[in-house]
């Protein structure tokens, strides 16, 4: 059976507007009193396992699905071991280096060196600073990141902005975008060549600009 | 000021409970409609930060708070640089290995070499099965770790188990049990040492069995 994983939270509606493209039903996952993680469409040939957002490239890379949908920020964070299929153009946001408002900072580059940098995005943080060639002391956090300038445990915060409106809620600014995001449809790559589970069936269904089919899959 | 980090989720309701003994008044964070995630109390010389659960150490192994409740689970699995102080009681649970009900395996000894565990507890897993001798593949999951099992992801399961409930439901049963966990207070090592904050003369107003206080604290 085909299987797709498919991310809660923020990108969870349009990834089932997506797939509704290709015949694939999965709307009973947006109602609230559906308490089910599985979620069978087509008569039966496909079903979505609703998942975290950081899980879905776990059960692509694993194989346990054949396709699924996940930020570019989980990627870039996660670096999975998945095909890269298609940006599918929505979730819109961006990984972000923010300070205090009233912090004299003017970009990433002017943040003292061993200063604390509070971020879900550890090692996207990480990279960031090594390529600035700024040694930062990247404090791992899992939630609410925006406490860190404001408790005073760290100079500056890697988070993800897309309105802008918890930044501006607690007093902080951007200062450097690290990049943008949009939501990605992921493949494991095995099931991707093989074309398991009449996959490229579904994929030639959907909609999207530019995208490979297997026997153009990459080497 | 003294700084409390209190854990968002199921030890909430009681960490407040606990400091109330103190004289400090928490109660404001159990309001839904209020969104801050910092109150004041005791005159405003103490505050409490609400954190994920996870988030708690790292502002206390940091400085930010010089005290937090967090579970056991949690100071198992990340191991951090923070004084144990008292084992509070509530927030009773365990972290388990369980299993398909329909499988055959009486115990953990028993599960094929290199079968895949998922898990959110990447570290006491690992150490569980290596101090078994058992070579397996820790499958990190975020959320929803029940489903590893019933996709045919994961062999097993390494969770906390409190009622059972969601294990039933889902149709696994334990095999093993790690360890139990309840809720602790921690410290800063420093703070807690130095009474930063006149720390020790709120630790002596609550009621902890068996507490040591500042002179007697370990070397």
């Amino acid at each position: 059976m085909l299987t797709i994983a498919l991310p809660k939270g923020a990108l969870l509606k349009d990834s089932i507007t997506f797939f509704a493209q290709a015949g694939l039903d999965f709307r009973e996952l947006l109602d609230p009193s559906h308490r089910q993680l599985q979620v069978l469409a087509a008569q039966g040939t496909a079903r979505a396992l609703l998942v975290r957002a950081q899980d879905v490239p776990v059960y692509v890379q694993y194989g346990q699905a054949q396709l699924g949908v996940v930020g570019f920020d989980v990627l870039e964070e996660k670096q999975p071991q998945v095909a890269h299929l298609a940006d599918l153009g929505f979730g819109h946001c961006r990984l972000s280096v923010a300070v205090k408002s009233t912090s004299s900072y003017g970009s990433a580059r002017e943040l003292p060196a061993h200063c604390r940098v509070a971020s879900k995005f550890v090692h996207c943080a990480q990279r960031y600073f090594q390529d600035l060639d700024l040694p930062v002391d990247i404090v791992p956090l899992y939630g609410s990141v925006e406490l860190g300038p404001l408790t005073g445990m760290s100079e500056a915060i890697v988070d993800l902005v897309s309105t802008g409106r918890t930044l501006r809620e607690n007093g902080l600014v951007e200062l450097e975008q690290i990049f943008t995001s949009t939501a990605r449809l992921i493949a494991h790559p095995l099931s991707y060549r093989l074309n398991s589970d009449n996959l490229c069936h579904y994929i030639k269904r959907l909609r999207i600009d530019g995208i490979r089919i297997e026997s153009e899959a990459p080497a």
